[in-house]
């Protein structure tokens, strides 16, 4: 059976989930895309469904039997129906419900954390999910306002890294940072008037938990006041501050690249 | 006189230039929001025409001011014609008309030159360049099927960067990195089978032109055959790569760490 209508009560609970608050009632999140629906089927996040596009069940038919080996209904719908569902300019014709984690802080596994406060830009927050994960972090923790993790263009933007490593939102990230700092973690953020954060001297302990501060108003007082450590990246330049998840890319690699274990 | 009409021939103008046929036609480029029109008043670029909506006129008199001392004619809009002219949701009330810069290469003056090619995305362009602008760059280059770096959504992700140094589009990639290897510079890009880029033996010229290819397909293979070295960022995680604009920055700040002057 395919499914022809666009106010079929499955696919209206499905179109919803666009909305955060729908996201948050329902405890699911919607995967847009072979490569997402791909990277979801294989990670350990638990998939209710996937729904296809008529004509790509033999684009997709890898995934569609990758759903099936789990025993993951497939839905089949017409394609103005997946047009619908779909967030982007050009539907890639297959969707995955997905559950959303426990609002829970990450077990402190001993690498390095990243506690985003505030961070407001679903690009910026997608971003550094994905070169979280490039460096092998062991989770990315959301605090206070920040854009939410599990929105379209957030999913997107991390590239399918939502699907490899524990992303979850907490809301209070005073309790958090404390969380992690009785288990032994350093905590560093960035700050105009912190040390060079390319002094050689710099010891980076491999449990660390790195803040990234708001884009408008970098991290808050209460914040900056439990860190270990304050970094500035200097800037010879005429810029005076620098994208948000560019910077956090750069202190990334730089714990990469120092740490001590 | 306060414009009261979006179809008085002066606003019609200034709107095309929301079209990069219309910015290119007419060799001018707009700058929207307080924060934008202040760094063009105060950069090199030829400021041609700057709009701003009654209400704002107290609140925007610094620059109105900076404006009328660099005789820059001023026009005052009513906010609904300024709704119109401006990119944004929340129109910050004044935009400027500023003269595109000559399409030619940067000279070379010896420090980091940026070549981009084919970067799509405007948010990945506005942010390179803001970066190279924190490290001191001496230009950004634009070649092949680029985003237009004056495109509002570019120029606004540039945080004004863009009036900081030269940032021009030319057409062929090949024969602008081959004008920069002839005055002398090393060609860096990066390549999955490239050398670890935290090699501490590497040796960072201070004439560096760093290539950043296609967002979906890297450089081309005539960039990659020209280069004079090619180096990756390890990933150690499950992502197998990064936003380009993240990976420039890392590049950009290794540059600046390393360079031998």
């Amino acid at each position: 059976m395919v499914i022809q209508s666009v106010s079929n009560p499955r696919i209206k609970r499905v179109r919803a989930l666009k909305q955060k608050k729908n996201r948050v009632a329902e405890g699911v999140f919607l995967a847009d895309g072979d490569l997402l629906v791909e990277e979801a089927l294989k990670s350990e996040h638990d998939v209710q469904e996937v729904l296809i596009s008529e004509e790509k069940l033999s684009a997709f038919s890898h995934l569609v039997a990758l759903a099936e080996n789990q025993s993951v209904p497939v839905t089949v719908v017409a394609s103005h129906v997946m047009e619908a569902l779909s967030d982007t300019v050009s539907p890639q014709g297959i969707v995955a419900v997905v559950a959303l984690p426990k609002a829970e802080p990450p077990a402190p596994k001993g690498g390095l954390i990243c506690l985003l406060e505030s961070v407001a830009d679903p690009g910026n927050v997608g971003t550094i999910i994905r070169t979280a994960d490039a460096v092998g972090a062991d989770a990315v923790v959301l605090c206070g306002d920040c854009a939410d993790a599990y929105a379209p263009k957030t999913v997107r933007a991390s590239m399918g890294s939502i699907f490899h490593l524990p992303v979850v939102h907490l809301k209070d990230a005073a309790e958090t940072a404390a969380f992690y700092k009785a288990a032994g973690y350093t905590m560093v953020g960035t700050h105009l008037h912190g040390v060079d954060a390319f002094d050689d001297d710099l010891h980076w302990a491999s449990k660390t938990l790195l803040v990234t501060g708001s884009e408008a108003r970098g991290m808050s007082d209460t914040l900056s006041d439990m860190c270990d450590v304050l970094l500035r990246l200097p800037m010879p330049g005429k810029s005076e501050s620098l994208n948000a998840a560019v910077a956090t890319g750069i202190f990334l690699y730089t714990h990469l690249r120092l740490r001590k274990d």
